[in-house]
């Protein structure tokens, strides 16, 4: 995969010239997910490797001979090493005249950054955390390609649900199953800890799940998505296990009717907090006044919350053409239940693409 | 849950004193799990969250409001901020008198490390990377038990797959049916990536699994542990589908035997080191010279590699009663198969106790 674009924007949007930019993994959890933007490379952990990417584009990677095969298919020239003599040899070897050098401070260990301090005294590291995180907002076709699949995924899991559910099943018994789905399905994991929430517990939007019952009546509220080639998906629907009551009914119809507010404000020009402005004074226009308690959404990609930019009230970004966001809205109601309806979508010249294509209708199961 | 004795016992490990010690979480996936074992908590996120240790034992911990519920189970000092401004806050008015201060530069991003300087531009800040890992890798007796459950839900999947296993299945298959039983039985997730391979690809220690089909004959490989209560197990077997050839079978054999000697080698006072060695030597003094091409084993806990310690041939740490191991000595035969076999076990005062409980007898199914 030609991947010189991706490094070459990055570039673009220092304010300085910079002679590298070196991108370090340490150890799991520790992978900086950069290394996998800049390579393409969808497979393997890469704990230590290092990318050296350079201004015309290029990059060099310096990765164990455990992972050598699977490194071999990124469009960039390797340097395999056995053990870390062979590290530091070949580093000394090959790049001994950076003097100007970029980092991700966000994703160095600080222990990295003191070791890289070592090995090039005299050098100058400028944190180039933020050009990488405005870069990767952007999405390429191929990225958007991926995340369009794991969004697939996603959407055949959440509408199987129904068939699933029956009474007297644990919170966590459907988590097992979402996930199980998910794989069956081509995820290669969770895109993180699966949300399967019954009746009252759907009022904290943080809670994952438990050892609940489902009991008839319940809001039922599932929120997940598949991590597809390391790519994620995220998405969130609420029902209804049996007939239901007529304030579930109205929380329902308002979040839909929020997240349309939301759909229909976003377009490339708009800044995000303006988006989540839009969605929360409708929420707060309403009987559900107060009741919406988070952001609107957040950017998707290679994380989760990707390139560090939020459809919240304190992110001024502007949007653009290619840009992925979740747009969630919720109201949740304290020992009542909660209602919150999520879908991935792709910013495009006059609004927007939806990427998750679930029915958002109301459901009674 | 008290736990100043694991603050004191990273303090004892120092070699001057420091007025606190610092854990910052960043965002996921950098989330530094000596937060978990500073506070017990086994439940939440905890992004941005810090925690502030003290010599006498004490905690003091600042949290988001989103996990304040959450963080009442700790038995810490609460502060609870609902924004950047309030973290600031707090921030300044509790923590004004630090001059020393103790850091994780493994786990803290270089970002959080540079805010900290900003904070406290006076403080001299020191690594205290190496005392942490020293002391999670001795563990208290609620590690202990809590690291038995996750090994006994690793060897109730791993007693089920073979009744699983049908000709024309893919691994992936398997992977997602061994994810979907560890889940079932009570783990948050797969403590990591599942390994589920046959035939040649046995041979490849760093191959997770693929869409190769199950054949008669073939050799399967299961490399997998449950994360519960945010501690992980770590189990292998590999069995043979079928009628097994006589190669397969002195593979296994002489694997067994391996293991064997690495159990019988383990006691206090031994270096991990002579623990590769004496399995290694094992390995080589036949007809499989050569073939095991990775260490033996590494600590296990909160992390899959947990507290910095291997059975490696790089590696001198003394072993000490209640540290737990993995020893998973394995052959293999490029374009053949290969097979690991791999248990974890507690070391005790005269040898060790084994955890993981499945048969390690040879299988043909």
């Amino acid at each position: 995969m030609k991947l010189e674009k991706r490094v070459k924007k990055i570039f673009d949007k220092l304010e300085k010239k910079l002679d590298a930019i070196i991108i370090k993994n340490s150890a799991e959890p520790y992978i900086d997910n950069n290394f996998f933007y800049v390579t393409g490379l969808d497979k393997g952990i890469f704990e230590g490797s290092m990318a050296i990417l350079h201004p015309d584009g290029d990059i060099e990677l310096l990765v164990s001979e455990l992972e050598a095969e699977t490194a071999k298919k990124a469009d960039a020239t390797l340097h395999i090493y056995e053990n870390k003599e062979d590290f530091d040899k070949l580093f000394k070897k090959h790049f001994p005249f950076l003097k100007k050098i970029g980092i991700n401070s966000d994703g160095l260990s600080h222990k990295d950054f003191c070791k890289l301090t070592d090995r090039f005294p005299k050098a100058k590291f400028v944190d180039v955390s933020d050009a990488l995180s405005k870069t990767r907002l952007v999405k390429d076709e191929s990225e958007i390609e991926i995340v369009k699949k794991s969004c697939a995924i996603a959407d055949k899991v959440m509408n199987a649900i129904p068939s699933i559910l029956h009474e007297g099943m644990y919170e966590y018994e459907i988590a097992a199953e979402i996930n199980y789905l998910m794989q069956k399905n081509g995820a290669e994991y969770p895109a993180f800890e699966t949300i399967s929430s019954f009746g009252k517990n759907t009022a904290e939007p943080h809670y994952t799940h438990g050892d609940t019952k489902l009991n008839k009546e319940d809001f039922v509220l599932f929120d997940f998505g598949a991590r597809f080639r390391r790519y994620n998906s995220d998405i969130t629907r609420t029902f209804v296990f049996g007939k239901a009551a007529e304030k579930q009914k109205e929380m329902h119809e308002v979040v839909l009717a929020a997240q349309e507010v939301g759909f229909e404000t976003i377009k490339p020009g708009i800044k995000a907090n303006e988006v989540h402005n839009a969605v929360n004074s409708f929420i707060d226009s309403g009987k559900f006044k107060g009741c919406f308690i988070h952001s609107t959404g957040h950017s998707l990609g290679l994380n989760i919350h990707d390139g560090g930019a939020g459809l919240s009230s304190d992110c001024d970004v502007e949007l653009k053409e290619n840009m992925i966001f979740t747009v969630e809205p919720g109201v949740y109601i304290p020992g009542f239940g909660g209602v919150r309806i999520e879908d991935d979508i792709l910013i495009k010249k006059d609004g927007i693409e939806l990427l998750t294509k679930s029915s958002r209708d109301f459901v009674e199961i």
